[in-house]
């Protein structure tokens, strides 16, 4: 929050189990190769159906990073 | 996502332990008598509140299926 | 549901566990000072990243709440 | 407001006197097959306009009922 | 509905009697130099308040109208 | 209109009859703490049915106020 | 545009040309079941890739019929 | 892209064949009566069906000129 | 914000300064020909970038004037 | 961006001299009665013309606050 | 549709020749840097007019690939 | 506004300043890995508070450059 300049990604994480999950998992791969992750916002959660039931929970985040 | 024609309905499910659930309630009620049942994006969390907590989450999902 | 004329507010609370708890931290704390209150509606759901992880989850909601 | 799950149909219901009716008039045409209708929302207020005065207003509404 | 060319404009009405009399005041003004008035939709319903009651009701619409 | 600052606050007002009716009965209960009121803008117009007809509308506002 | 009322349905018709294809192909699975189809609206254009290039553009539309 | 002055106005064109004949024809439209025209944007398409079939494509855009 | 009516017109203005420069600039232009200007909305900020520098605001705005 | 309850409200600034200007007069307004301000977020531009200039910028922000 | 993540860019196509064509034409120039492709959704639609006629359209799409 | 392709990224630049050194800084941080930037479009604009007055604008840009 400070004088930074930030950009922002667009990532799809997704999880058998939940939408807290999903978007760990998003960040965790997002982490590999960008250092600095500051923040995130949901912009959609969906899912993937079988027999009745949610396969995949499937939950799109916009991500914040300083740029250096 | 092959060439079949989709349609979507709207639903509300509700559940007293969170979002997901609410959610795996309306498609269990939906599968009842719908089959094909593909994906689904959640388009409102809303609740109902007493004494100060939430009492039942209700999740708004549109559900796509496969028209045959 | 009745002729009652309802106020709505906007909060943002947060927890380091999830979605769900970070609304009932927002709820128990509104209620310290307003009664009445009936439903709620998410309105944005975002979190701040530490070491390539959610470390708070921050979720403002819309209270509504009954005028006596 | 309980743990039923809900379905939402869009309607467009006319009148040439004015908005209330013309969304009574859509509820009066669903009630014939559907029962349990709970909510509608309004979600577009339009027109078709004849010698410069509204000839019919045209109400589209989201009404949710319990599946049952 | 037929393959005329359409154009809109966008105007406010007012009335002190309600939202309906507010669109026939706008389309009443407007049919003074526009010919051929087809359909509107209510895009925004506002008003103006005096001693805690409603002054002016101020209805925008958008009105199509054929190119000739 | 001028270089004062306003507030703005949401309520919902309901009413048997109409969206008007609600809308000042809205305004009717915040005026009696709130004075300065100046103008409000329809954000939502719900409402709850019975036996396949209206039982009340739900018209939710935006209301602005001087603050003084 | 008579006093009729209107239901909405939401589909998604796809095809491996294009666009109006693919509205095409929605509205000729719809017919087999409804009849007095009068309008409909793109409400998503969407499409899956395969090698670089679109292999079925998959297209949303609401589509409104007569209740009779 | 320079430092004139732009208006923007709203049109429907429609055509039998497909959206870019339906913007084609408002354009050709437009500019029997507006030079400069500059730039457009699709804001809305939809159509007329007729024995489940698409009878006309009603594209809405935005169009933008110079003003001189 | 009497009984008038209302028309809006939407203006895009250019400035090398910057925003509040780019409004003034449409505004001068309207009023050449458009008496009764009374309010206006931004709707959209962009600008033109030459060697990584904003080379010209362009502000939209929604202009609204008295019919007579 | 820790562990606390915020609470957001909206208000609506106005100066003669630009945007900048008109958030801070709504910012100093809030301040004498609210301690713990910390975020805004503008969701509105407008202003009022006089004689063809803006008279006055009116700027709506939504402002966050630490609930203690 | 798995356990993937998936990273989502915005892409603007142009094409002299229509919808279609521009989508395809931002899809071959992304992958000639990015593999495994899979959705796109359309975001915008504009084009560029000269003599009164669509000289480019130009098509902008976010466009989801897996990464791996 | 030729046949290119351009990609669009978005930056948040801020400035204790304003709006426009808010945008100017996020241009100038991303001109020195990018070339080729042309257009830009405000998304958001926020800020944070110190002492009842703005610490820094936040500026939130969509970005278009030239993909070569």
């Amino acid at each position: 929050m400070s004088t930074h300049t930030y950009k922002h990604i667009e990532l799809t994480g997704s999880s058998e189990k939940g939408i807290e999950e999903a978007v760990q998992s998003a960040l965790a791969k997002a982490s590999e190769t960008i250092h600095n992750l500051r923040w995130f916002e949901v912009t959609d959660t969906r899912g993937h159906i079988e027999d009745g039931r949610v396969a995949h929970w499937q939950v799109t985040i916009k991500v914040g990073f300083t740029l250096e």
